[in-house]
This record gives C-alpha cells, structure tokens and sequence, in this order.
C-alpha cells in the first residue's frame, strides 16, 4: 500500500454520484449508508435496480448531457454504474469544475475503447495477446492469416458480456460491424488454461490496495462463477499479479476499483484480457468475504477516503451468479435456498427475469472450494428454478 | 434450531413496514436491499436516521393509530425500530388483518411493560433479581428494608438507555413517578460481575436461532461496549445461557430478534435485567462479524423466512459505541479512523451530535479481545473526537 495524506479541504461528508442504476450501484447503497455518504443515482426510470431502493434519485440517461451535468452539480464526486458515459460530457464537467470525476475520463477511456487499452498496455509493457488493427476486411483477413486462422474480433466501443465479440475465420463473419466502426480489434484466439481476475481500488493521490486474485468461469460470455484467491497460484503468481494490476492503475490514473480480467496460459503466464474501472463481477465475493467489500471500497476510493483492508475473511469465498432462468419469483426461489443452507448469502438485483440475465448472485464461505461450489450451484438451481450448475470446466 | 417449513402461501416478496425509522431502522435498509424486500418505515420526520436514507418513507408517528394503520395496509409485515408502539394499535391492526405484526403485540408487551415481563419471567421459572411492586411510598419503603436499604426503582414503561431506572434508598427519590405511573417496578440491587447478552432469533412457526453470548459494558446506562463471544464463558455455560434466551423466546411467542440482558453474578449464575424485541445494539457486532448480521436476521425472521447461520467470522469480534463528543463533524472523524485503522469498520447513522447521543458505533474483528478493544477504542476517541476510551471496568 502506498499512502497518500487525506485531502484537508475535502467536503464532509463527501456526496457521490453514481451514473447509472443497475446492480452495481445498487450494491453501493448499503456501504454508502453504512459510512454515512450521502449518495444519489442517475437513472433512466425508476424500475432500474438501484433507483428502486435509493433514497436519491435522478431521472435521466448516461448520454444526456445535461442530465449528467445537473447530477454532477449535486453531488462532490461522480462515479459510475458502468463505462458508457461519453468524454465529451465528463470533460465538460471537469472543465466547470462541477464535481470530481473519478475515475477520470483519461483514464475512463481505457474501459470503453479496447482499442486505446491495447495501444496504451502494449505501450507500457503490460502483457497482452497478439493483437491488430482491422479498418477493412482485407487487414482483418490478413490479421487472420498472420494468427492461423482464427482470431478474436471486438468492437472498440460498447461490448459487454459476451456482446461486441466474435470468433471468426474470415472478415465476412464481421462485416456487419465495418458499418459501425472504423476499425475493429483483432486479437489471437488464446489457448487459456483459465480466466482470473485481479481487482485493485486506487484513491487520486496514488493509495491504492490489491484484492487476492481469484479464478473466474464465464458462461455463454459473462461471468458465472469465481473462486477466491484463485485455486493453485502460488504467493509468488499472486503477488506478481497483484503488482501488475497495481502498476496498470498507476499507469493509467485510475481512481476507484479496478477490475483486470486475466487468461493464464498453460505456462503460467496471464495475458491482459479486459479491463472494468468501477466494481466487478469478479469481485462480488467480497461483500461477503473480505474486509473491506469492493463497493465500500469503490466509494472509499473515490471519496477519497483511506481505503480498507482487503484480506479474506475465510480460506476461500465462493461467488456464484444468479442467471435468468424457469422460475419468474425468485423471492420463493431464495425462500427455499435459504432454507435449504443456512449459510448462503443471497443478493437479487430486483431485475426482471429474462433467460441469461444477471438477475442476482449467491456467496458461501469456508475451507474447501469444490464443497462450497456444490452448495452454491444448488442455491443457484434451486433460485432460479433451472437446470443451471456446475460450468462446464468444472464437470470433470 | 427447530425447524419449520416455509409458509407456502407467503406474499413474495414479503414487503415489510418498520415503524420507528432511527438507526436500528436504517442499518435493516441494507440487508433489505440485498435480499430484496422492499422496506418502508414509518418517520416522525424526514432527516430521522432511517429516513435520510430509505427509499420509501411513510410521515407518521408510532402513537398515532392512523398514521401506523396507513402504513400496515402498504405492507404485509408490521416491525418495529422500537418498542413503544401502543398496543391497541398492533391489536387492531391484526384484527382488521391489515398485516402481520412481528413481534405481535402479545410477545411486545413484555419488553414495554417491565412489571408484566417479570411477572412472566417469574411463572415462567426463568432467573430474575428478587422484585416487588409498589404502589406508593409504603410499598416502596418496605421493599426497600426488605432488599436491605438499597433498591433498583424502574418506570415500567418508557424507559430506555438509563431513562426511567433509579437507584434508591428512600421512596422519596421517586416521588415524581408516583404520579405518572400507578404502580413501580423494585428490584434487587444486583451484585453482578458483568453483563451479558443473549440474543435469538425466533419465526412465527417456531424455528429460532441463538447468537454466541456476548459481554457488554454499560457507560451512563448506555451500551457502550461489546466482546463477542463473551470471554471467560466456558461451552457448557454459553449453551445454557443461549437455551435460556430461546426458551424464553418460545415462552413469550417472539418473532424477530430478541435481545435478552443479563447479570452474571461472582457465582456464575445469570439473572434476566431487560428484554428488547428488535435488534438490539450488543448485537451490532453480528453485522461485520456473523454470517448473518442481526439486522438481515430479524428481517428474515419477521417475513417467515428460514433463518440464517449465526456462527462467528473470527474468533473475536468487539463492538465499541460512538456517543457524542466534542467533535460535530464525524465524517472528518472517521476520515482520520480509516487512515488509522485499514480493518475497523465505522458505522454512521446520520444523527446530529449531542453529548453521549449514540451516533455510530465501530466493530473489529480478531484473536484478541483486548488488543481489537484497544485499537476500537483508539478509533472511537478519533472520531467523536473526545477523551472517551476504554470503559472503567476494562482499565485495571
């Protein structure tokens, strides 16, 4: 941990504003009452899933500018539910001085254009898969042909689980996004052993602290599963990519939590995968299972607040996500998985039920990560009344 | 834990009311969220501590009958952040079915009325200080030769924090409460050698849980400080003083939680002082340091859902009180506790500061009791900004 003085002039409380009102910032509302900050959301409609239980609310859209203005005028800090804001208006609040904006558009823009997050990683010697740039399908077809015949290829702007990302063999499969964008990222198709995860939360003055790297399954493209600190990694791996997480932050002036999203070879070695500059999926275990939870966390950090200790509160913390499935009432489905275990920790987003839709998330703590997962994909099959469980890597 | 299996006929999800809205209704804003039961309390005022934050607020005070009759018809269970809801009230509330009401007025009485709870602890064979009825000044004065020239004088109603107790010699020295109340609570002075508290959780069919035995130490007739477990308190004697608290839970029909107080004399036996249906401060420890907080615990026992595991996260956890100092500005204060102390967790509940009003309270987990004592109160003395510290009996 780096330390950095806390600001003298700070106001007292400090009020944030959280764009956006989906299950993140919902799951910043209770930390936020709990420290006492004030916090208040920008939704699109009061049906969103923070809207519904904050006491703050907003009406408006991530890309009206003067929606996110006025918010920024409330408020001493702005944070986000997502990446989707455009610079242009973060720039502007800067540039009134209307609020902080943490993290800052310039580092903002490394979550929303993979493009510049390739460019600025390669740059700063932070390991990433082989990548190129596609403006036309006769460079993505020679992207192709340089990588084997297959690669990845990702719209710069707009992804998100699982969406903007295709596995091709031929530009045709993309031609499609041509339209849209003027070039597309094209990464070689990694043989990953698995996927990990290293969370880290940073304050403006350069405090920062590393969560343990956890192991991450996704399922149809979004996260499914996470087991934490990651099974088989020894303390020099953890320690070694910790400090990587730790350096891209610096390195990109983040403020707030950041979540960089790892394959690992079967060498050994993690290549830079995605990038997310706000709290993650891969770290909801924490709510439950770490000192300080990555929600409280995020808002330390922006507050700038002195930020939390980040140790474990078990052995190993489990995290299981609940995905739309069968069952519509899914207060009768945590009513029985809470009868069931007595130790699950059940969190529902107040979402409607669509199939595949994240619509809440489950944690257990204890000794023994396969015992723990069985349990947690039992809560999960029970909830959301499917024929979900264990992913596929983990049926062996 | 008896076991008893879900309503099948439960509203879902169970939307629950909390009449009261000050810090015991504002730290189950939290856990409601995360579960996903909507939570509406009942505020005398908008900057109340549950109300500055609570997503959907009814105005209204707890003794006016329209007021918490309007809000029993939004919801399908009734709760309280306090005690002092008038009976008839909660009686025709349940007889117009407007809602269930948690814990029913039947079971509330006994921690509104003190002569009606000793009076049903004592047919009940569970352990009370020796006590008496007074009527008048007679009365009194022959309880008090009686106990031996001291006694205890408690209002039976109204009483809260060290309001409403007395320690006399003389029927003079509560002259004014003769007036007020027809009849007066006397008890023994007991020669304890330091509190305990019980604490269970009980559902409407009977199922109920007991939290490990805590030790707590008073400051001003205020809860001040927590040990959890209480140290000292072999097996034997924890599970015969939790058995306690659930036989009494079962006795009284409680549903929630039920905070039962005690004395533990030289000789090791322990006597019942108060009972507190609701969640109860020597329990705050549970919100960091369970798996199951209290606050999520109480509303999974009011809305009849299974009740939740109630082990300890560590070996240790203690709880210390923030009661109002010299400091107003307590987001500075604990600013200056996070950077102290990157483990302690600073709970705020939005008050205005008034000396040794409860303001917040800190919690650490650990091995060692004295050590995480040192360091909460280390905290505590920050943020109030005081010379508060380590409570007379802690500094031998």
């Amino acid at each position: 941990m780096t330390s950095a003085s806390p600001s003298r002039d700070a106001p007292s409380p400090v009020r944030i504003g959280v764009v956006g009102a989906g299950q993140l910032a919902r799951m910043m509302i209770g930390p936020a009452i709990e420290l006492g900050l004030p916090l208040r959301v920008l939704a699109t409609s009061a049906q969103e899933s923070a809207a519904q239980v904050s006491a703050s609310v907003r009406q408006g859209s991530h890309d009206d500018e003067e929606a996110v203005r006025a918010l920024a005028a409330e408020v001493d800090v702005v944070t986000f539910d997502h990446e989707h804001v455009p610079t242009a208006i973060l720039d502007g609040i800067g540039a009134d001085a209307l609020a902080a904006v943490r993290p800052g558009p310039g580092a903002l823009v490394h979550a929303q254009d993979k493009l510049v997050m390739r460019e600025r990683l390669t740059a700063g010697g932070h390991p990433c898969p082989r990548w190129w740039r596609a403006a036309d399908a006769a460079a993505l077809d020679a992207a192709i042909d340089e990588a084997g015949g297959q690669v990845v290829v990702k719209t710069p702007r707009g992804g998100y689980d699982g969406h903007g990302v295709r596995i091709v063999r031929s530009a045709q499969q993309v031609q499609d996004w041509f339209a849209d964008f003027p070039e597309l990222l094209v990464e070689e198709l990694v043989a990953y052993r698995r996927e990990l995860s290293a969370q880290v939360a940073r304050r403006p003055g350069g405090e920062a602290v590393a969560y343990p790297v956890v192991q991450s399954v996704q399922k149809d493209g979004v996260c499914y599963e996470v087991v934490a600190p990651a099974p088989d990694l020894d303390d020099a791996a953890q320690e070694r990519i910790q400090q990587l997480a730790l350096d891209i932050a610096a390195d990109l002036d983040v403020t707030g939590m950041l979540a960089v999203e790892l394959f690992e070879t079967a060498e050994g070695a993690v290549l830079v995968n995605e990038l997310a500059m706000r709290p993650h999926n891969t770290g909801h275990w924490s709510m439950d299972g770490a000192v300080t939870g990555q929600f409280e966390q995020h808002l330390r950090a922006v507050a700038d607040l002195p930020l939390g200790a980040t140790a474990p509160r078990a052995p190993v913390a489990v995290m299981v996500n609940l995905l739309g499935g069968p069952r519509e009432d899914l207060a009768a489905g945590a009513r029985e998985a809470l009868g069931e275990d007595p130790e699950i920790k059940v969190h529902l987003y107040g979402k409607g039920v669509r199939p595949g839709r994240k619509v809440g998330h489950v944690t257990l703590l204890g000794d023994d990560a396969a015992e723990l997962l069985e349990r947690a994909h039992r809560a999960e099959r029970i909830i959301i009344g499917g024929p979900q469980g264990p992913a596929p890597q983990e049926q062996a």
